[in-house]
Formats: structure tokens, sequence, C-alpha cells
């Protein structure tokens, strides 16, 4: 299968050795089964950090983005060069070098590509563009609620939606936007929709047990593009 | 002034020699009055053409969009050597080269940057990053209509309005949808309105009366971020 | 073998969806085989409307011409993309970035190189540098003719010659010229001959019958360097 | 004057929009004044942050060099967006291309370039470059002291001293060592010492005295090569 | 005016710092008189050394070519530092950069660019790019001679002769075609002919008297397109 | 095994046939038993040539050294298209791009990578990113002597020693000083300790024996990091 592998930047604002481990043995293990993978990596607190700064020193959004977007490419780099052997081992910094990489055969790690431009969008797109079979969205939660499971204790994981049903929850529910909302914006849902890319959302601590996801044995939600 | 000029692609499919003079004279007084000038070209009937040839071939979207934007930057090309002088003469191919090139106080003129992304888009980026007082978009109508003007005797040109309105515009009508659509997709929009950028809609025919539309004293529309 | 494809710009005027079909299969065909395979394509139509609007505009001969070149590259990338998945995903734009890519082991596509230069000039650059068995011009007539086949009913395919012969028809026949200049001009023929590169001429309605033709078994024309 | 500014990690790490107003205020004021500046940052806290990470899961040295510099590049972005209008606004990745961008005239801000090589060396490498009159460390502390003043009270600051002094001080003085060493690893001072370029090492929360540090009437060493 | 200067090989050959000194100084004249300049550098000894070891160890003639082009490139380095101030300071590799570079109003050293192109058709095509007031060959000769000044005692300088001469003088005398042919290939009298690029030949040894020779006050030869 | 291999500038000054075709012999040997070569070419008298031309018109120590590295480079490249078939085609400019590169399987030969920086420790920095198992250092002498053999003919050769042993000769002994400094400069000595690179030091006139001089049955120095 070919995976797109989105991790959320708060997978390195926890610093966590075993996370980073679990990770990498999983990698080695889809590599192994024969799986081409992608992985685009989030910016975190990192990006957070910088982006500040530059706020109180009047930088304008444009150039803030960019500021988010090397500090995901630092991320980026960090999981290429703990994964050498498996990766290809430059950051691709726009789609079309991505596209030039991919032929490699090498895993690509990407970080963002441009301004206004979401890290999810930027896996969407390199789905599309390699025909991914599944775009995995890894992040701190077990999946989409039907609440903001911070905040409602009876929040309810919905285990199979479709795209429609998707920007239904984000509109209707004010308190699930701000976290979902993170996961897939409207122009990241928009290329899954015309290139019919199917979703799965995850939990990071569980990237072991991906292949299971996928087949809908361990907890999970899979979107299906309408 | 700082002015970004979006060029709508049908204003070359018209291969025009008058457009094109038109287009070269203009630019030359607006920098020859002090003004710095960024220039987006669209795709037209040539990145129509590639695009249907490719799609018949089953060719992806991420692909198709790639072939769209190549056909933007021979456009953004043809611009670029008829300003010879005054323009830098390489096409950027990303907002971080566009960015990097801006500095060396020549006119920019790019074509699309990236899949996903309509030249709008790439537009209001770019009038992001070096803070234009003015995105003016050239198209083949004199500016926003309350309907389709096409297909409407008694469509009536807006001269001014907001992005909100706007948006209820492109919702609430469908006719509209169509033609306006190109202007300006929700990321677009929502790139004006976070960095407050002034637009201004006008017919590429017009392009000798640009100041005179930015005033106020020639028709157009105007359309203010919210 | 190692295989350079020079394809005439007709082939994309002709915005034909078999011959795409017909090129596509073929060049699958030839790498299954165990074939390498480079392919050049021209500019075409679209080379022709950019040169002619720059032209108008006072553009200079140079530029003219990177206005031809980026329109063959718009054809490389289509033949890049529609041929994905054997292809390397990037247009090189210099023999140096060719002679990089060509160690991949993909089928490389490539449009012009330089100003002063044509795609056929290039054709020849990439056969010596990779060392071709052969290098195949696919055109819109059968081979080369003792005189021109558009205006003489009675031309006739010559089906050896030697490049000392194919001047020599160049330079007495000014009929012929026009037609078959565009085949080879002098600085392809030098290079040809330095480098001893055997070269078909054939109709790229054939290309399925490319091997055959290459073995002398169907219609086609094969120049012997001197 | 030709000025080279080495703002050390340590000031990123303070997350303190007072410093970056102070220095953003300085080098418009050395602009305004006539003097041409190139800044080298260090990585601070982020490149400690990533190659602990790194090195937890076994990467090798070379590649944690690597995520130094690559950190101490999102430093220099940071710097790069705050004083746009004044700086080339990409950070160079090597020599080669600082020496390009020199020549714009803008002020080119650089992290590191290579691993194995401090960004002291690289401060060194540029000053030599480009005939700086002052190679400037802005650390910490006042200045080069005979003992380390964090541990000794009576640590005194050296306003004057040449090379080869200073070479004695971080042989014979372990305890100055580490804090010094930062400054001026060996290659760096085997630079200075080939090109003949003068050092000043000052506080840079004194930025804003940097020419009065250079004509000796505010606190800081100046080191003069051998 | 716009100045291009064709340095012949033989100028690295002789390692003479007064022919360095005398050409740097013409260079800082033409520049302090208004003149813009651009330069391009012959391969000399160095190549012809490099491309006789790798053609004994059976290197085909594209990467003889190329070694050929590197080594015209690191005498294009060592005028560009010689020159350091006035030059940009990098050598572009092939004429989309050099255009590109062109514009920084600095003068560019350029080497050559592709295989099967002599540095006479670089200086052509860089001529018709800029839309050179002059291509000025700096050759060991005072210019062309109507006899091959190296075997016959009378032979002749031609002051002035048009491109159809020349040719006629290239084909009829043998003993002048090794000579004389260094100066002007087929392709490049092709590029001066299309774009009318007016053409002095001069000794190097006489740079310094470079407008006098233009103005035809001094020796050399003028060559006027046809 | 993966496997450095240092060739000292003095093997191409030689221009000898006979040291290329054992050079292109040996490699092919090591590939065809499975083992991973990278090649760092030293500059030789090419360097030396420019360097002076330059010195003597006054260019400055950093331009000075990248005449060196683009010589060295000139040697890379004449290397990499006598391997032509085994070798990536391109000469990485630093490392980053080297460690890009050698993912393609391919043997790599560099030449310089930045002002400051010998070639010795381009080769230690090159060992360390890759992990080789000996980084081989091919001069004109047989191995690490404990006087200079120039001018002792009682000098010994040492066949084992460590990285202190090393230094203490370089520090003690100043006859040997010149001749074995350009093995190992102080930074490349630093980078072999911190990643305990273990290196041969051997003539390039015994490069057949290559293996055997690793496994300590050819005349040869190995050298321990501590």
């Amino acid at each position: 299968m070919k995976l797109v592998l989105k991790i959320s930047g708060k997978f390195f604002d926890e610093e966590s050795s075993e996370n980073l481990i679990v990770l990498k043995d999983t990698i080695q293990r889809l590599i192994n089964e024969g799986h081409k993978v992608a992985i685009v990596s989030g910016g975190g607190a990192t990006a957070r950090k910088y982006i500040k700064m530059g706020r109180e020193l009047g930088v304008n959004e444009a150039h803030l983005d960019l500021l988010g977007i090397w500090a995901s490419r630092l991320n980026a780099y960090l999981l290429t060069f703990i994964l050498s052997g498996l990766t290809y081992m430059k950051v691709p910094e726009n789609l079309e070098e991505f596209i030039e990489k991919w032929e490699s055969g090498k895993v690509i790690v990407t970080g963002g590509f441009q301004p206004g431009q979401s890290t999810a969008t930027v896996a969407a797109l390199v789905s599309e563009a390699i025909g991914a079979d599944y775009l995995i969205l890894a992040t701190n939660v077990d999946g989409v609620y039907d609440k903001d499971p911070r905040y409602y204790s009876d929040a309810k994981l919905i285990p199979k939606l479709d795209t429609e049903t998707l920007k239904k929850v984000l509109e209707n529910s004010q308190s699930v936007k701000a976290g979902t909302y993170e996961l897939l914006d409207p122009l990241a849902i928009k290329i899954i929709e015309r290139s019919k890319i199917k979703v799965i959302v995850m939990n990071y601590k569980k990237l072991d047990k991906i292949l299971d996801i996928i087949r809908g044995k361990e907890i999970g939600s899979v979107i299906q593009p309408m």
C-alpha cells in the first residue's frame, strides 16, 4: 500500500524518545512488509515559539507562516535522520520537489510547503500526487468525536464518517471546531474529495497498531470522501 | 504604491498585440511614477488544452494542476520578456522564491505556485508578503455584478463591496458563481481578510486607466476586506 | 538498447489521444523488454504562438527562443505525467541536469535546452552523452525523401543514407530543405558524426512498430554517420 | 565600515521582545549611517533540544550537527523577517551562496553552514570573504575575562588582547575554557589570524552601544590578530 | 555601451600578472565611464590537459566537452575574484542563469555553457540576449588576416569585413582556418547574423586600447553582420 | 564495507593514464565485491596555479580557497566521467548535497566543500556522515613515517598508530610536519576522534592492493582514533 502519514506537531512537543522509537519501528516494519510511505510533520511548539516572537515584532502573516514552515521542516529533518537508511536525506520544500524525490523509492519526510496552507493540506496534496491508499492523521486523540473530548466526558468517537458529515460536525459544533479543525481545513477536504482519498484519524501513541486501525480492528476513525 | 496585478488567462487567449501593448505601456508608466509592481498571470486556453489532453490519458489531479501551472508560467515568461528591462528575468516558482526576488526592486512576474491553489490565491499571498496597497484583478468584465452579466441584461456592477457581501453573492446566486468564482476562491478571500488587503476588480481592456479606477474615477469594483 | 526518441512538435499539435496512447504503450513495451529510453519533445504550435506574440512586441531572438523552449518543456511535462511511473518526474533544463538524472534509471523526458539550439541538437547531445544505440526522429512523414513529398507525387523515400548524402540533399534541393531541415540542422549532424550515432527517421503514427523499423522490416530511413 | 555581527544562540533563548527591538533599532541605525552589515546567528536552546532528541535515537554526529545548523537557520529567518526591508530575504546555506548574495547590498543573515564547523567559524569565514573591518561577537557576558566570571567574583575583563594571549587563556585556564571556547574555536582563530580580522567581544544587552564599544568608549574586549 | 568581451583561453595560459592587471584596469575604467560589461572566458591549456586525460581513458565527447567547460569556468572564477567589487560573484552555468544575473547591474563573468557549443557561441548568445553594442574577441593576434600570420610573413590584417567575407575566408583558405576558426564557428556566425551583432577582433595585449579599437583608431578588425 | 577514498592532488599532477587505469579498475573491483565507495579528490597543481595567479592580483584568502576548491572539483569531474556508469554524475558542492546524493547507491566523487577546510576534513566529514568502515588516504608515500622520508634515509614507516601518537609526531618533529600535515589537519583529526573513524594511509601507486593494505598484508599505516 501507499501510505501518507501526517504527524501532528504535538508529537514532537512531548520530546519523548519512546514516541520516536515507536515511530521508527513502525516505519521500519511497514517498509519491510513492502509498503511505500511518505511522512508530513507539523510544526508544534517550535513553530508557535517563533511565530510568537515574530508577531510581537510586527512580522507579516506570510512571513509568520514561513517561520512555522521552517519549524515543521526542522521536525521533518529530525525524522529524516532518525530513519536514516530508509529515508531520502533531504526535506522537499514544495510539491514539485516532493514529486521528483518520491521516485527514489525512499521514505520522503516533508514539513510545510507554502504560506496560507496547513500541513494537513500538504498531506492531502502529497496523497493525491502519489495516489495514496490512505492518508493517516496521527494526532493526540483517538479519532473524530461528536463533541470535543477535552470538555465533554460523554463525547463519542465516530468510527466511520464521510466528508459531508465531517463538514457538518465542523460547522454545527463550535466546541469541536478548534480541536478537529487542525485535522482537516476546507482546502484539505476539497482535495480529499476531488481525488477520493481515504483518511484515517488515529492516536500517535498507537502507531504500532497502524495496520490494525486501517483494517478497523483497532480504535480510530475512517473518513470516506464524498 | 505597491500593486499586485493579477492578469486573467483570457487576456492571453485573445492573442492580441493591442492588449500586450497597453499592458506594457501601463507598467512602464506605473514604474516611471515610482510605484512597485508584481504581476501574476493565469493559465488560460493553453492551460486548458494541456489539462484536457492529460485528463484523457488518466493523469491525476495534482499533475493536471501542474500542467496548468506550467502553462501560466509560459504566460508569465511572455510578459517577463515583453517587459524586459523592467522585469526580473526569471519567473519564481513558489512564494519563498518570489519573496527573495522581490528585493531586487524589479517587476516580478509569476504564474501559479502549487497544485490545489488558484492563481488568485497566489496573487493574494504575494500581496500579503509584500504588504501591497492594492491587489488588482484584471479580467474580461468591468467588475463584480449582482447577476452574471453574460445572461442577465439588467445585471448591475457593484462599485463597492466587502468580503462578507462578496461571499454571500457567491453562495446565494448560482448563476454568478461560475464567473465570479474564478476571481476569488475561499482561500484567497481568507488571506485577503487576515491581512486586510484591498482588492480592485477591473477590465483588462482598461489597464491604461488603472490609477483612475483605484481612485474611483473609472468603472470597476472595490472589495474591502472584513 | 539505449534509445533516444525525438518527438516532433507536430505530434502535440494534433491534440490526439490516440497518438498519446500509442506513445504510452510503446514506451511501456520498450521498458518491459529491457530497453532504456530518453525522450526529447519539440515545441510545435504552442511554441509558435508564443514566439509570434513576443516577436510582435519586439522581444529579442534569444528570448523568443526561450519562449519556444518553455513551450517544448510544457510538452515534455505532458509526456512525463502521462508516462508517470516510468518517468523521472522533472524535466531537465540543460545537458548537465539530464546527465545527472539519467542515472536514476527512469525514462527522462526533456524539451529544449538553450537558445540558438534546435531540439534536434538537444536529441543529438543526449544521444552522445548516454552512448545511445539509436537516435529516432519521430515526425509526420515516413522518412527522408529525395524530394518534398508534400509537393512531388513521385518523391521517393530513401531507406538508407549517410550524413554526407543527407547534407547534399539539404544543400541541392531547396524544396526538400524546409521539411527536412527541421529533422537535423548542421550542429546536430556535426555531433552525430563526431560520435557516430545511428539515426532513424520515422512516422510518429507508426511508433508501435519502432523496433521493426530499427530492424529494417518497416518503412523508415536509416542515416549512417560518416 | 563593514561589520559582521555574530549573535549567540542565548540571545534567542531569552525569547525577549526587548532584545529583538534593540537589535532591530541597532541594525537600522548602522544602515542609516552607511555601514554594511552581515549577521550570523547561533542555534541556542532550539539546537540543543533537537540534537538531544536525535542523539537519544542514535543519530550520527554529522547529522546531529545538521540539526543544530537548521535550528540556527530558523533563528536566522526570524531575524531576516524582523529586519524585513533591510535584509536579503533568504538565509544562505554555505559560503559560496553568502558571497553571491552579499553583492545585493542588503543585510545578509546566516546560520550555520557545515557540520564540524562552529557558527564562530562561519562568522570568521564571512568576515574574511567580505574584508570586514570588525567581527563582533555579541554574547551574554561583557567580554573576555581572565577567569570564568560565573564562578570567580574577582574575574577581570581584558579590554585588549591578541590571539596568542587568547589561545593561552584557553589552554591554561580550564574553568574559563568552556565559556570562552564557544566564542572562538581553533579554526575560527586560524582564519582570524591568516586574514588579520579585528574581533570585538561584547554583551548583546548593549547592542545599542556597539559603535562606542568599537571605539573603546564602552565595556567590551578587542582581540587583535597576530 | 553594452560590451561582451570574449577572452581567449590563451590569455590564461600565459599565467601573466601583467595580462591580468591590464584586464582589471580596463574593466574598471569601462565601468567608471558608464559602460556595461559581460565577460566570457575560454578554457585554454587547463581545458586541454583534462580533455587529454579523459580521452585516454575513453570518456565520451559530451563528457570531454564538460571537462573543457568546467576548466573555462575555473578561468571565469579567477576573473570574477580578481574583479571582486565589480563582478557578480557566481559564474552562471547556462544562458537562462546569465540572463537572470545580468539584471544585477554587475559585470557577469561566464565560461562555457553546454557541450557541442564553443565559448564563441556562448559569447554570441550572451550578446544577443543583452542587445550588446559590440562583441569583442580578445585573442593572441591583432585581428582577422587574409592568411595565417603564423606561416605567411605577407599576411595582411583586414580592418573591416562582413560575415559573408569571413565565411569565404574560412572556406577557401585552409591554413587560415585553424587559427580563425576558434574565433567564430558557424553557429556563432548564424547568431551574429540573425541579431546583427557587431564584432571586433583584437589582441588581448591591447585591452587598454579597447575603446580606440572600437572607434577604429587602433589596430583590430571589425566584422559587420550581413 | 563502506570506504571513503581521499586521493591526493599529486595523483592528478602526474597526468598518468596508468594511475587512472589502476584507480578505475580498483573502484570497479570494489563495487563488484559489494563495497560502497565515496571518493574525495585534492586540488594539486591546478589549484596551486590558480591560487598563485589570484594571490598576485590581491584576491583574499576565502576567494583563493574557492579557486582551490573549484580546481579540486575539476579533478573530481575527471574521475566522475572516467568512472561513468559507476558514479553519480554530479560533483556535490557541500556535505548536505553529498548526503542527499549518497542515497543513490552510486559512487559519489567530491572535491572541496568550503573555504577554511582541507579536503582531508571533507573526507573525514563524509566518512562520519555515512559511517564509513575506513577512511583511506591515498598519497605519494607508503604511509606515516617517524621522520620525513624525503630527507632521512633511515625514516621508518609506522604500521599502526593512534591519533594521540599522530598528533605528537606532528607537534614534535618539524621535518615530518609539512609532509604529514597535508594528510590530516587538526579539524580532520577532531572529527575522526569524535566518530571513531579508522584511517589508512597508503601509496596511490598501490591502489590495486587496497584490500590487502586494509587487512595489514601490504605496506601502509593504520591510524586508530582515540
